[in-house]
C-alpha cells in the first residue's frame, strides 16, 4: 500500500521495475481495502492522571502520541537517541553534519537560508493529520511545487538522450491517443462497446480531450509549447510540432508523466517555509522537557506493572518505568535491543527489511529557474540519478538547493560506489537533463538512510511473517500477506507499536501521526478498561474522569 | 490567438461554445505562426535626451513603456484617468468602492487582509517579462494554485447534479480511454497504425497510462482518490469506484477539466503576495511624478513635429505637446475621443468589439480549505456563475475571498438579471459544488468591465477591418482576419499603439508589457532614423550617443 505507493516514485528512473510495481499497487490497493475503522480517539479529559508512559523515539509518531497524551494529564516521557527531535524528519542546512554508521562525516557548508529536507519533504493536502497539527503548533505553510510543466523526461537510450519537457510529452502523448481511439470509433471498431450516442459524445470528448481537429488529427497543440512564443505586433509565436508517437512510446517517457496522478503526489501540496523540520521544532517546544535527548534505548523489559526501559545518558546508564510504552523505533534499531517482546513479534521483526532512500543535494545558481524557467517540480530520467528536484523554497533568489537522485540504493550498482562516484553520477544527470548546467553544483551532501545511526533504513520494505501469529488478532481477509504487519499493529502487553510502519502510508508524516493517535487511542481504552476492572485502582483515583 | 485562448476560459461554462472555441483557437494557432520577429530592445543609453514622448494611460503597456524610456533619457509624460496606476490591474480591498458608468456605486466591508483581483490574477511562468519586472521592482511572488485535484466539476443536467471531484473525473476518464484504445490494439483496429512493436509498447504504455490490469480492464485507480483515506493500523482505505464512461460523457465534465491544460494555465504560475496591483505601484513609486493622475485625454492631435494632447486636470483643460505618442488607451476610450489619428485606423477602432468580463467575489470562512480540504485551484459548473476560483493568499487563515462567476457576460441572459440577482446566481453556484455552504458567503462585489468607466471593455474580442489597408504594412499570408489587427500594429505618424491588443498575449499583462516594449522599439528607431536623417537635428545634440 503505502510502501508500494513509495516504491513507485523511487523505482521511477528503473526501467524495469516501473510498470509492475504500479500495477501491483493498483492490485494490492483494491485488494487490502477494507472497511474497519479504527475509532475516532475519545478519551476523557485528565483521564491520564497517574498513569506513565514512555515513548521510544522522537520521530513524528512519538511528538504526537506525546502531545496527546500529555493534554489527556498523562506522565509522558520521550526517549530520543539523537540531540534533536523529527527522526527522518531531517532538515539539513549550513554548519550541519552528516556522520554515517562507520564514521564518514559530511559537513555541509551551504549559504544562509539554503536546506534540504533529507527526509521527507512535501504534505499532501490529503494528510489532513498532519497539516491539522502544522495549524494547531503554528507551523507556517508554503505551496509545494510538485509538478511543473516546464520539467524534463529523458532518456539515455532514445532519441539521442534529448530531453523532452513535460508539457510536450504529457500533451503530445494524450493527442495521439485521442487520435488513435478516434479512428477506432469511427472505423465500428467499438461498436460493442459504445452506443451510437456515446460514440457520437465520444468524439466530440476527443476533439477536446485530444484536442483533435475535425477531421479527427492530432495535429499538435498549444498545450505542448512554443518553439518561439507568442509576443507583441506580428510575433504570433511558433507552437512546438508534435513529437511523434513512436518516439514518445520508445522512450518510456510515461514512466516520469504520471508520477503528480499518484494520490499522495497531487496538487495541491506544501511544505513548512524554512525547512520541513519546523514541525518537530514545534512539537519540541510545547513538549519541553518531556524529551530527554541524546538518550539512546538499551533495553526494553515487560515487568509485571508495565515497563522497564534502560537508555544511555551523558555515559551513564540509566532506567525509567512506565505503565504503557509506545514503541516507535525503527525495527532495524529495535531488534538489536535486548527486549522481552513475546516470539512472534521478535520473528517479524527480525525478519523485517528496510530500503535505504538516499537523496544528493547541491548548491547551485538557480540556472533552472534563471535559464530555463523551471519552478518547482521534478524531472526523471531513466538511467542514472533520478529524479531531479528543484526547490519550491525562496524561489526568485539567486541560489538554492536541487536534488538529484533520489531512489532506493538498496542492492543495486550504484550503492557500490564511493561517495565522490556518487556525485559524479548525480552531476552527469544534471547534465543530462541540462546541458552545460552540471558544472554550476557545488557543495554536494549525501544522505543515504540505510547508513544513518539510529535509522538504518529509509523506511520499512518488507514485513516478516511470525511463525506463530498473535492468537488476539482476529482473522482478516485471509491473506498470509500482512501477517507481518498485522501482527505488529497489536499491542505487546504494555508495548504498543507506533511508527508509519504501523500504518498504510508508509514514509509520509501522515502515516507516522496517525500511528502516534491510534497508538494513543488503544492505550486509553486500556486504561479505561484496567480501572473499570479494578475497583480498587479506580479507588485511589476517584476525582479523575474515566 | 491570445483572444481566443482567453475566450476558451471564458467560455468554459458554455456548454455550446467550448469545443467550437476550443478548435478554433487551434486551428488559428497553427495558421498564424509566422516567423517574423521585432527585434530585441537595442538602443544607447541617453539616446532619449532632448526627446519629449507622452503615454496615454497608466495600465502595464504605458508603465513598462514609461520605465524603459525614462532609463533611456526620454522626457516621458503618462496621463493615467485614475487616481491609480494600472488599468486593468485592479486589487479592491476593505473600503474601496466600485463606480460603474451609470454611477451605481458598491462599497467593499471586506476584513483586513482580503482582497480581489479584479483583473488579471496570475502570472504563468512561461510570461518571462512581466516576471522579470518584478523581479526588478522587488514585488514578492508566491505560488498560484491554478489546478487543485480536490476541485469540483458539476453538471445541473446529468447525474442528478451531483458534483464530482476532479481527480475522480481525470482519472476515471483517462482509464476508460486507455481500457477502449488497449482493445482496439488487441482486437487488431490500429494494425494499419501501429507496428508490431509498437502494439506492444503501446499496450505496455497503457497499462501505466491508464492505469490497466494485465487483462487491459481499467478498474478505478488509487489516483482517483478514496472513499475512506488510507491509515494506521487496519485502515487500508477503500478506494473510489470508477465513474463509468456513460457518466463521464454525459456530463460533459471534460469541458472544466482540461482548462489547467492550456500553455497559459499550466503550472507553474505565481501571484504578487498582497494583491497584484503591487506591479503598477512598484512601476509607479519608480516613475514617480512622471505619472499625472486624474487626468482623462480629451483631445489628440498630431502637429508638423509630433502631438499635442489635452487633457482634464483639477476641473481645467490643458495640453501638452511631445515628439510622440505611446497611446495605450482602451479603444473603447479612444474611439470617444477627437483625434487626428488617419482614416484606417479609425475604421478599425470604431469597429473593434470588446468583452465584459465580470466577477463576483464574496468574503466567507474558508470552508473550502477548512471542511472539504481544497486549498487554491478552480472549479466549474455547466449552467449558471462559472467557474469557482479560491484564494491562493493567505492558505489556512480563517477567511477568504473566492470567485464565483468570471465570464464575458455580453449579451448572455445573465447581463440582464440585476445586482442583487446575479449575486443569488453566483451563490447558488457555490450551493451546486457545496451544498450547504452557500449561505457563509458575504460581502459580494461585482465587477464587470463593461462597465467600469475608463475601460468600458474587459479585453478585445474582435478587430474592426480598414476599408483601405494601411500600405506600409508589408503584405502577410494574406488573409483578411486580422487585418485590423496588423493596422494597429503600424505607427500612424507619431502615435504607436500599445496595450494587450497589440499582442498576442491579449488580456494577460505580458502581452501588455511585451506591447510597450515593442513601442519603446519602434520609437528608439524611429528617433534614431530621424537624427540621422537630420544633420542639423544631431548638430545640437552632439553630446548625445545615438
Amino acid at each position: 500500500m503505502g510502501l508500494t505507493r513509495r516504491q513507485f516514485l523511487t523505482r521511477v528512473g528503473d526501467a524495469g521495475g516501473y510498470s509492475a510495481a504500479f500495477i501491483a499497487m493498483q492490485g494490492l490497493g483494491l485488494m487490502e481495502a477494507r472497511a474497519t475503522e479504527v475509532p475516532e480517539l475519545m478519551a476523557a479529559p485528565a483521564s491520564g492522571h497517574g498513569t506513565k508512559v514512555v515513548i521510544l523515539g522522537g520521530g513524528i509518531s512519538g511528538l504526537v502520541a506525546a502531545y496527546e497524551l500529555r493534554k489527556l494529564g498523562y506522565s509522558v516521557t520521550v526517549l530520543e537517541a539523537r540531540n534533536r527531535p523529527g527522526g527522518r524528519n531531517w532538515t539539513v542546512r549550513g554548519g550541519d553534519k552528516v556522520t554515517f554508521t562507520d564514521g564518514t562525516t559530511q559537513t555541509c557548508t551551504w549559504g544562509e537560508g539554503s536546506y534540504q529536507n533529507f527526509g521527507p519533504a512535501r504534505l499532501p493536502s490529503a494528510h489532513t493529520n498532519i497539516l491539522g497539527y502544522c495549524h494547531k503548533l503554528g507551523v507556517e505553510l508554503q505551496v509545494e511545487v510538485n509538478m511543473t510543466n516546464s520539467a524534463f523526461l529523458q532518456n539515455d537510450n532514445a532519441n539521442g538522450g534529448k530531453p523532452e519537457m513535460m508539457r510536450r510529452v504529457v500533451n503530445d502523448t494524450r493527442g495521439h491517443v485521442s487520435q488513435l481511439l478516434s479512428k477506432c470509433v469511427k472505423t465500428g471498431a467499438l461498436d460493442q462497446d459504445l452506443s451510437s450516442e456515446d460514440k457520437d459524445k465520444m468524439l466530440s470528448f476527443l476533439r477536446v480531450y485530444g484536442p483533435l481537429d475535425l477531421g479527427g488529427k492530432y495535429n499538435g497543440s498549444e498545450r505542448a509549447g512554443y518553439s518561439e512564443l507568442p509576443g507583441a505586433g506580428d510575433k504570433a509565436g511558433t507552437i512546438n510540432p508534435a513529437i511523434d508517437l513512436h518516439t514518445l512510446l520508445d522512450e518510456r517517457f510515461w514512466q516520469g508523466m504520471m508520477f503528480d496522478q499518484q494520490f499522495d503526489m497531487q496538487a495541491t501540496m506544501f511544505q513548512p517555509v524554512g525547512g520541513m523540520d519546523r514541525i518537530p521544532y514545534a512539537f519540541a517546544k510545547e513538549l519541553g522537557s518531556i524529551i530527554k535527548y541524546e538518550c539512546p534505548v538499551t533495553e526494553i523489559r515487560k515487568t509485571g506493572a508495565g515497563v522497564t526501559i534502560t537508555y544511555m545518558e551523558k555515559g551513564a546508564s540509566k532506567q525509567i518505568s512506565a505503565d504503557y510504552c509506545l514503541n516507535g523505533l525503527p525495527l532495524t534499531q529495535l531488534k538489536k535491543i535486548p527486549n522481552d517482546l513475546s516470539a512472534p513479534y521478535k520473528q517479524v521483526i527480525d525478519a523485517t527489511t528496510y530500503a535505504s532512500a538516499y537523496k544528493i543535494a547541491w548548491e547551485s545558481r538557480r540556472f533552472w529557474e534563471q535559464d530555463q524557467n523551471i519552478f518547482g517540480g521534478l524531472e526523471f530520467c531513466n538511467v542514472g540519478c533520478s529524479p531531479i528536484w528543484f526547490p519550491s523554497a525562496k524561489m526568485f533568489s539567486p541560489r538554492g538547493v536541487l536534488v538529484s537522485g533520489y531512489t532506493d540504493e538498496t542492492n543495486s550498482p550504484f550503492s557500490k560506489l564511493t561517495m565522490p562516484q556518487k556525485f559524479d553520477e548525480s552531476r552527469k544527470s544534471i547534465e543530462r537533463l541540462h546541458p552545460g548546467f552540471g558544472k554550476e553544483l557545488e557543495k554536494p551532501m549525501y544522505v543515504t538512510w540505510g547508513r544513518i545511526p539510529y535509522n538504518e533504513g529509509s523506511w520499512i520494505r518488507g514485513y516478516g511473517q511470525p511463525e506463530h501469529p498473535v492468537t488476539t488478532q482476529p482473522s482478516a481477509a485471509g491473506g498470509s500477506v500482512n501477517q507481518g504487519y498485522e501482527t505488529l499493529c497489536q499491542p505487546d502487553g504494555p508495548i504498543i507499536f507506533i511508527g508509519d510502519h504501523v500504518s498504510h502510508i508508509v514514509a509520509w508524516q501522515e502515516g507516522a501521526a496517525l500511528s502516534g493517535l491510534r497508538g494513543v487511542q488503544l492505550l486509553t481504552e486500556r486504561v479505561k478498561a484496567a480501572r473499570l476492572a479494578s475497583p480498587f485502582a479506580t479507588q485511589g483515583r476517584e476525582a479523575v474522569a474515566v
